[in-house]
């Protein structure tokens, strides 16, 4: 029976037929020379105005570890695309080149390499898909999960989105990306055994609904979890509220129910007057803890209002971003066989050669590799020659405290809700040289003019 | 090292804590009766008129198979929440329960249960995390996914999202899901060889970067792929057909290329343009094939307009359903111990009870499971005692042929791309009446008041 879940022994499939069939061709042609690539946002979504760079590590670990199992080149065996030379060649496949990219939890702009992966054209081509695919969909959930936590403003924020992500993988892949941007607890428990963040949870409305009432199913998951929060929706808040209360004067010193969560209605409002029936109570320790459709808008808007809520639990919206579910990304070729290497598709030019990013004060400038500007470069080289480098080993911690950080040095306006003024990416005038005269080169009517220019710099060759 | 992949040893742990401590809540008291519990979706998102029910296949495999590891169970022990004799119990749980079913590939509308799960309650909670998760993800996409290929009317749809998908399951469930609904097929290898999906896919821009110039590029890949298209806009997009001219002439009889591919700009003058350069050549064979950011609408507007287009590849919009991301989903206890039940939370009142859902020309009735209406009853028993029924082992075909044959017979006006006017689903009077029943019986503030009802009928209990 064919496997139904993706993993290390036929990731390798996880690709484009396309990158198969370019890869018979340069295999064919001897096309071996070393290629650099560019990962990058072409524009930033409306509503996002940063956005934080995520995914490395499993990239990283992706390009350690692919290769073609004997399975999954039976398959490619079955179909009418490739020579069996290509094939054994593809059975000895692996990754040896170098990946230079912004660390996890670094905030990146529109046209910024990502990462710019350095190797034999066949293996910088081939990864794309893949590589793509995580650094999208973690990038998505971080930058998305940066303003929600930003909107909660010290708050706790907890992710309930386990049950609308999309698919398995970016059950346990957001839950990693919204811890990096600030998230405290995931409700995913496999997220919780992989990746070792904290998990949250404690009842749903079905606990409720199957005792014979709301007081007696308080009474029960209390004798197994004393020290809970307990969800008071299920029929009536303010009265879910009351029986907390209830059960505070039943069980006196045993009482240590630690809050109250609500599901549904108005919660601005419900907060207040349950914090008032709390503290009338004499609970005045009990925490509110809110959920239903919350994102960053909702979340300010009860903050900014005062409303007494310690903590949110975000679901859907922040589990598949709903607001701005992708991001325009592209992995284009800049250099190949030392030649700086262009694109001009319409509304799709890129920008040619390796490259360097200078983060400075209120602005970047993004330079070729090998230009030494002011500022900080946030270009590290994370992998060389198919093995990672220390700064390719970032644990998940060091990725969120880098989020915390840089959410505080950015320029205030870039953290409001509503778009503002972009933040300023220059073009280094070698790079925008560079650009001009590879455009000025171009003459796609003449076939036997080249459409590459001499590099500044020939990097090394690697075979 | 922990795995990094979710899959059959680890999905157990695919779930929000809060299941976990529910269960072990339930273990402590004794809380072991048959329960039902409805998945639905609320209401339909702005711009869908009907869903495709999918994903069924993904939750029945999950069903069979899970299971606590060792593994899983030690990271259960290592957290504060459980108790040594529920960890015992939890080694071993199995899914004994009995499954109804909508088959995949059938519309469903809101508040209609896509399937409803009958097992011993812990049985029946526990799984409701994935198998939201699945059934979620599933629809999102194959709802997507006909509109456009309606759309296409009958042109051909290839699904290019991998890259943008939400993670790697998201990767291979979407082309499924998508394959479900009528698109033909995927650039995605992963889903081609798990799922026999036709794969497809030739070459992208960075071929055309490495070569010396795009007709070189042309000239190395079709000595690879005599048969391909061309993708012609890395430069120029009617100078690279041009270019495809120029090759037929070379070849002479040799010359087998099936067409070109647009990826950029204005695709409609673009393809007129290119069709008129082709045609004058005498290569009217030459199929025209777009790209760039396509969706149900700007397919709808070239198809229209007469664009010559004859096959569209579909990336990003329809990868994660961008117009709709999620579905306002929920999975609710209907009946415990025999008695329906209900949740009352503000704008969330439950229709309570086991159900069927009966199908009519222009209209469905939502009925309790055991009455005998007229109409096609779409709730099928696909799972009994924990094994799949023959109506639980549907192909993937049956599923894709379910849906051409259903989008036919569905009312006109709900194919349109713009909302239109609800389809309608009654609710019999019977479910009503015992709604009404259980919403008159409530009474929150008197904690020794029941807030269940007796069943009609009380189906058999399982241990």
């Amino acid at each position: 029976m064919p496997p139904r879940w993706v993993h290390d022994d036929n990731a390798a499939l996880l690709t484009d037929l396309y990158q198969l069939t370019m890869l018979q061709s340069y295999f064919d042609a001897g096309m071996n020379d070393t290629a650099a690539f560019d990962l990058f946002i072409r524009r930033l979504p409306a509503h996002r105005n940063y956005l934080i760079a995520c995914g490395l590590d499993d990239v990283l670990h992706y390009l350690e570890t692919v290769r073609f199992s004997s399975e999954s080149l039976s398959y490619l065996k079955s179909l009418p695309h490739f020579s069996a030379a290509f094939l054994e060649w593809l059975g000895a496949f692996k990754f040896t080149g170098d990946v230079f990219a912004v660390p996890e939890g670094t905030p990146v702009f529109a046209n910024e390499p990502i990462l710019e992966i350095v190797a034999p054209l066949p293996q910088a081509q081939f990864v794309e898909t893949f590589v793509l695919n995580q650094i999208h969909g973690q990038t998505v959930a971080a930058s998305k999960a940066s303003r929600i936590v930003h909107a909660a403003a010290g708050r706790t924020v907890v992710d309930f989105g386990l049950r609308r992500m999309h698919g398995a993988d970016a059950g346990v892949k957001a839950a990693r990306a919204f811890y990096i941007a600030g998230v405290d607890a995931t409700s995913n428990m496999l997220a919780g055994r992989m990746l070792g963040i904290p998990v949250a949870g404690t009842m749903a409305h079905s606990f409720v609904q199957a005792c014979a009432n709301e007081l007696d199913a308080f009474r029960t998951f209390l004798r197994s979890f004393p020290a809970t929060i307990l969800l008071v929706d299920t029929y009536d808040t303010l009265a879910g509220v009351r029986h907390v209360v209830q059960l505070s004067r039943e069980l006196g010193a045993e009482f240590r129910v630690r809050g109250v969560r609500l599901d549904s209605g108005d919660l601005d409002a419900l907060s207040r007057q349950a914090r008032r029936i709390l503290d009338e109570a004499g609970l005045n320790d009990l925490e509110i803890f809110a959920s239903s459709g919350l994102d960053e808008h909702s979340i300010h808007r009860l903050v900014e209002s005062g409303a007494p809520i310690t903590g949110f639990g975000v679901g859907v919206k922040m589990a598949v971003s709903a607001d701005a579910p992708y991001l325009d990304n592209a992995y284009k070729l800049v250099e190949y066989a030392g030649r700086p290497r262009i694109k001009l598709s319409e509304d799709k030019v890129t920008l040619p050669g390796r490259k360097q990013i200078f983060r400075r004060t209120d602005h970047d400038v993004l330079a070729l590799y090998d230009e030494a500007l002011d500022g900080e470069p946030l270009l590290k080289p994370v992998m060389v020659g198919g093995k990672r480098t220390d700064a390719g080993r970032d644990s998940l911690h060091d990725a969120r405290m880098r989020v915390s950080k840089a959410i505080r040095s950015l320029p205030a306006r870039l953290l409001a809700l509503e778009p503002a003024e972009a933040y300023s990416v220059e073009v280094s005038p070698r790079l925008r040289a560079l650009q001009d005269r590879l455009l000025g080169s171009v003459n796609v009517l003449d076939p036997t003019r080249q459409l590459s220019a001499p590099s500044p710099r020939r990097p090394a060759e690697r075979s």
